[in-house]
């Protein structure tokens, strides 16, 4: 049995994490924590902590981790250069998982993805991706997105901060072969959609992954917080967890 | 029989509308032009000029027009409000169609979207354009999703230039109540897609148009070269041919 | 601000009727009612009813709204004649809407389907429709597909008995001009898709709805409830809250 | 730069196989044949040939590549019992690349297709398949979706007889496990969409390709005719090619 810690314990992943880990038999609740209370105390009961708050919290959550020697399931997406590193480094002294999207079907997505680009060649083929969620999310594009983006990039050689284009606007000339087109929606209470799109000259290829609830997510970080029990320290992502590579 | 002038003759979309001109019972070609050629003597020649060429031309095509007293069917997009301006001012001494689309399905879907955007109410529903059109396009927006655009202002009180989000990156925060987004693909060599999504709390509604062939918008330009045969000087659009106001 | 009374408050659809009063600007929540408590006097303190629990309760619904003057939303199905008779009469003293589908969302798509039905003649249109629903949905097709085809056969002059196609398979021939594809998917947990498509040489029009949740449902009698504040007694369904007649 | 001769080359297929050419930075065009031209000779000029004209026509240019060495692209269908043979003994002492399907975007859908299926498993995903073609098509579901589902059938243990359901309609019970259902779509002149859906709870994962023209088949020719240049003598089809196996 995984005793569990869970941030943000009020917010909406908060509580859908609450419930997956209720409905998970290898898995207990240890202990919740919210703005305001002590962080290090409350990590230091658990087995394994599952962050989903917002990244600025990472830095405190990795600090209370080490302390305790607590593992970590980090959830939250929009980290700085800083943050990343941070994960990383970390990751050195304490197991952790750090994917940009906890469900089967997005990793599934991930892995098909990386397949078509290598098959649909980026010089006849060209890409765009698009996503959709609420209206209440504060960053764009969205971490899965964020992470498509660098199977493309890694595949096709190009790179997140010279190839991807968020938005045309204006004469923009026309597209070159290089470029990624990244189109970010938001409306609703889209739980979040995705879709890959390869378009060549009489054809086009579409990927898409749509989530209509949190408890996917929810589900698949619990799921990776009790494979996670086993493991030394080191870096690992939902590939991992799913036995995708 | 109306005797029409086609420029840009050597181009995709000339040659379509010439097409469309052969299989019009009602149409004839009276001439062509292309690059270099001489327009105010081509144009003098014809009761009506289609000119789907490029924007930076149309100032051209006005002086000429209004110098023989010729009727116009005007397909390009991208004007600039100088050439805007400049159409506004003619339409007072000549007849001219000035469409962003000519096929009958866009001019549905610009009807259907004055009606969704009316009852859906910008307070609950969040309204999103997405267009797609091939590589070689170098204009972002479309004249289409502009003026889909153009359409949803007029209905929720919004601006083309306070309101309208060309893409989105970085940290956005929530997404606000008034702002419509619109996404731009490119790729491969898709003819023309376009939708309009309205997102509420617990439903989505999505209109769309795909068009497959240049046919589309060239059947229509002729069908509105004919029609304009009979009516006095004005500004008219598509949506005036298909007595759909 | 309109004052609004939830009958079944416990209940799944009471539940998310309050939260969409919450949403709502123009609607405050004056009283709630659950089994066993006064109804007549939880009536009085509203402006407007909204009940969505059981058409056996509508009698007495209808008895304590006509008391106090108090006007109707009424959500429940499965009415005897006598309730219905009971309805209609009320509905001479007080305002009352009665609909079978709340969501703003799916009447707008009856709206829009018969308008483009009108616009795109079958002559030129081959007409399909799709729909998705979980995998416990017993029944081929939805009512709500079942009411956009008796839409499309009003439109068109076709039948639901001769014209409809549910599937195709084998040699079927090329397609007749009359039909009208149905196609029933079902998978996970969907809570209803649907879509129309409009398909000529060249062109597509498709409108879709997507509903994620029955806070589409509870928002939409909230907006009834709001519409009908200034409404003189009669008899009114969703059609009429939106202006879509 | 491989140097390619083309057959048929007046023909619909022949004349954009040439386009694809020109459009294939690593592809030359050697020469072209048609009717009543001296076949040999025009063979003997290019290092790769590829042949869409009919199947008749095969043995002529199985026997004039044999003479000069030139490989060959087959494309067409249709072959007899003889013919068949013919290729199959050719290809032991040249290279063949010989496929009924040259879509580098439909072949990367078979592929993508069956390694969805192997990871999304049949218990917790549902299946469907939707496909559309234009209103002359006379037979359904297309071979293309034909194939797909024996694809699905190979990796869920299903069979095409007892679990695909070409439509549903009625009092259909819960969907079942095993079942795929099968929704074949006619209208307008669309050339050919599918899409592969696998449905669980809370998420969803969709495979589409959309052929807009015959470049796409044409593109994929002229692409196994680059890959063939390095390849000893033997028989390939289009997952070789694509390296999809």
């Amino acid at each position: 049995m995984i005793n569990i810690l869970v941030t943000g314990e009020s917010g909406r992943m908060g509580q859908a994490i609450i419930a997956a880990i209720e409905a998970n038999p290898d898995a207990s609740l240890a202990s919740t924590h919210d703005a305001g209370q002590d962080l290090t105390a409350a990590i230091a009961k658990a087995d394994t902590a599952i962050d989903f708050t917002i990244h600025s919290f990472t830095r405190d959550v990795l600090d209370a981790a080490l302390k305790s020697g607590t593992r970590l399931v980090i959830g939250t997406t929009g980290h700085t250069d800083e943050e990343r590193a941070a994960i990383v480094e970390a990751s050195k002294s304490i197991p952790i998982v750090w994917a940009a999207n906890y469900s089967v079907g997005v990793n599934t997505l991930f892995w098909l993805t990386r397949k078509a680009a290598q098959v649909l060649k980026q010089e006849t083929f060209d890409i765009e991706v698009v996503e959709m969620h609420h209206r209440h999310k504060i960053d764009a594009p969205s971490g899965t997105a964020r992470r498509l983006l660098e199977i493309l990039n890694e595949e096709t050689g190009t790179t997140y901060e010279d190839d991807i284009k968020h938005g045309r606007f204006g004469i923009t000339g026309a597209r070159t072969q290089r470029e990624i087109g990244m189109h970010t929606l938001r409306g609703g209470d889209v739980v979040g959609d995705h879709t890959v799109m390869f378009a060549a000259d009489g054809e086009r290829v579409e990927l898409t992954h749509k989530a209509s609830s949190r408890m996917t997510f929810a589900s698949g970080a619990v799921r990776a917080a009790v494979w996670l029990a086993e493991k030394p320290a080191g870096l690992y992502d939902m590939q991992d967890v799913l036995d995708l590579k």
